[in-house]
């Protein structure tokens, strides 16, 4: 049987979560992948009254834990800088590094990625998107046979519990507070609901998947702070479930990253995908669409990733494909206002007849086709329409022009996203 | 970059798709995975029309492929028993063998992997179970640090377009003829309607996830051609679709598999995956409940599920772990009659209401619950109810009981899959 020396850096939940699948699940891991996962050393600032781990040695240096003889440092110590320079001191002491931290891989992963293959060492994340979830291994080996062309999906899920709800008719404030009280929300929930966790992700998929940069050169990042439930009204009425989806979708050699609200059609696998959960859509040449779905976040599911880091080390003897030879040039990563989308357009409007003519003619003027101009039956003051195919910066241009017709009081636009 | 000579055994449509899909990403793959695939060989007893592979030396006794300085013999025979005696001889002049053939694996595998194991030799079959959509490596190596109770879905392409198409208000027999026609279903669909081809995919999940021998000691198998439009109005009115499930069930020590049709809740993840493709749920104890879809056939899905392997083969330094030490006994198979299902009953009456009262005082001596008998409104003739839990067995018992009654003159019992 192999053995595996492992220090863990870090000794919060993500940390103590693994420590306890790791023992839980140890003669078990023995038996399914031949592998002893020994936990040699905890670098640990102070102890964490939910777990005390008697048999392993706590070093209160974390760097420290780089120094010793092991053969993994995993980093679960989070945030950017300091986690980068803790794995950057592993991969000087030849250590393997194995980390959770979507951030720092987001942010410093080509650096980090090629000192790693200089050194032939690998670093190892597939915790870092939807945690236990399969998928970076799965595009890294399991589909590295295709082309992949788009990459779509609900990668946070905090968002995705916030608009199921909406869906079935709850308002935002609410529902966030009741996903800060379930713990699915951090106390500060920002990073999700501003759509930035979801861009640290896709962005690590489409390094995998078309060799873009870490951190990528261009980015189109939306939250969902603005979707309300007329929309969601809106949009049922009109076929479409509202997601905030993140997208990499590479056509020909042009490449778009984009994270932000869309209106996908009801009947779409992705639009079923309800409440805290993942979903991932993968376009594939030889294999067509796969869907992926799990938990996103979690002690139990992030330990599940990272012990699976630790047997593919085990398992390998050369580096996975890091993409750092070839890189995809920033000029193919797409200029987001060059991007063709439909588009719903939701209005408060005082007078609704003689605003739809403004509507129509401002439509006309910019070449814009609008099918039909459609009354909300609930609520006079609202109307909402979609758009034929339009480039982004035409369809921005729109929305500054209607902002501007007497008696329109609120506008709202939300990208349709293509099947 | 690394280099891997193979040797292609079989030269219909899957080895064609193999050679099509390797010559068309041969640059992409040396790019994504570090890997020069060089076909040295193709084993084939005759030429196939549709391709000519004028670079490659054709060997017309496949056997002599297994004897050529290759590093894998990659077997598409099909069959069960030659295809056995290839693989045996590849293993024999130690050379590792890819296969996408599932019953040689079901029939075969303890032998096979066995032989494979003490030669250190390695046997990878990803495309056997849903062609190219990755579930065998996801199992073996992403999911192995986490216990599996469960695994369920639609493995078989056929029987779930042909359910979908009868969902929507469809006959069997003209779908099942659409299905030919379309490619999906063979000339002779009798192995994918009987359930036989969803149970050689789940007994290889089984092993993989469960420990279970090759092939399996106990194994319920039924097909889905009793099923009519009246169960699939029925089951929705009850708020059920109705699927050709295939389980894998470890609850303590005890494994059920099974395949057959089944009630699944309309909400659920895999009553929402129409048509042709494969759907399969997987329930672990770290991740908790993973859903993987995709395409389960096809010529280019399959080469995909190939090629992983193939890339596998070339990156790993020792064989996966293939349950060959320790097996489930067979002692740990579940006997189908013992477990315990819900069940709805669909009955083709003369006299519905004098009929009604003999159901109930005949389910009142077996013990068994019914919470209320159905008419159905648009088949006077038809009544249906559904069971608390009931063993296997009782249930079956209370299916031939009901069947002797007076005015009874069909009846029709599907089990329910509990979430």
């Amino acid at each position: 049987m192999k053995k595996i020396n492992i220090g863990i850096c870090g000794w919060g939940n993500v940390a103590t979560g693994l420590y306890k699948a790791i023992n839980k699940n140890h003669e078990l891991i023995k038996k399914q992948a031949n592998l002893d996962i020994c936990i040699k050393f905890i670098g640990a600032r102070r102890d964490n009254p939910k777990c005390n781990p008697q048999d392993v040695e706590i070093l209160r240096d974390i760097f420290d834990v780089t120094h010793q003889d092991i053969d993994v440092v995993v980093e679960l110590i989070g945030g950017v800088e300091t986690a980068r320079e803790l794995i950057l001191s592993a991969l000087k002491n030849k250590k393997h590094v194995i980390t959770a931290n979507k951030a720092v891989i987001f942010h410093h992963g080509d650096e980090l990625f090629n000192i790693a293959s200089k050194n032939n060492i690998k670093i190892l994340y597939e915790s870092a998107v939807c945690a236990g979830t399969p998928i970076i291994k799965v595009l890294q080996e399991e589909l590295a046979g295709n082309k992949i062309s788009k990459i779509s999906g609900m990668l946070n899920g905090t968002t995705n519990f916030i608009l199921s709800e909406m869906e079935k008719g709850a308002d935002f404030d609410p529902t966030l507070a009741i996903a800060q009280e379930k713990g699915y929300a951090e106390p500060d929930p920002s990073f999700d609901i501003n759509g930035i966790d979801a861009a640290h992700k896709i962005g690590i998929l489409s390094y995998i998947a078309h060799g873009t940069s870490l951190p990528p050169q261009k980015f189109y990042i939306e939250g969902i702070s603005d979707i309300t439930s007329t929309d969601f009204k809106n949009a049922s009425d009109l076929g479409y479930a509202i997601k905030h989806l993140a997208v990499a979708n590479q056509i020909n050699n042009s490449i778009e990253l984009r994270a932000h609200p869309a209106l996908v059609r009801k009947e779409s696998i992705l639009a079923s995908l309800q409440g805290v959960r993942n979903g991932i859509e993968i376009d594939t040449d030889l294999v067509g669409k796969i869907h992926i779905t799990g938990s996103g976040a979690g002690q139990e599911s992030t330990a599940s990733g990272l012990i699976s880091d630790i047997i593919h080390l085990s398992n390998n003897n050369i580096p996975l494909a890091d993409n750092t030879d070839e890189k995809a040039s920033s000029e193919s990563l797409k200029e987001f206002n060059t991007i063709l989308f439909q588009n719903y357009f939701s209005i408060e409007v005082e007078d609704d007849k003689e605003v739809n003519q403004k509507i129509i003619s401002e439509a006309d003027n910019n070449n814009i086709k609008i099918e039909e101009i459609i009354s909300n039956k609930d609520k006079p003051s609202n109307v909402y329409f979609i758009t034929n195919l339009v480039k982004e910066s035409e369809a921005s241009k729109f929305l500054k022009q209607l902002k501007v017709i007497e008696f329109v009081k609120d506008i709202k636009r939300i990208r349709i996203e293509s099947e």
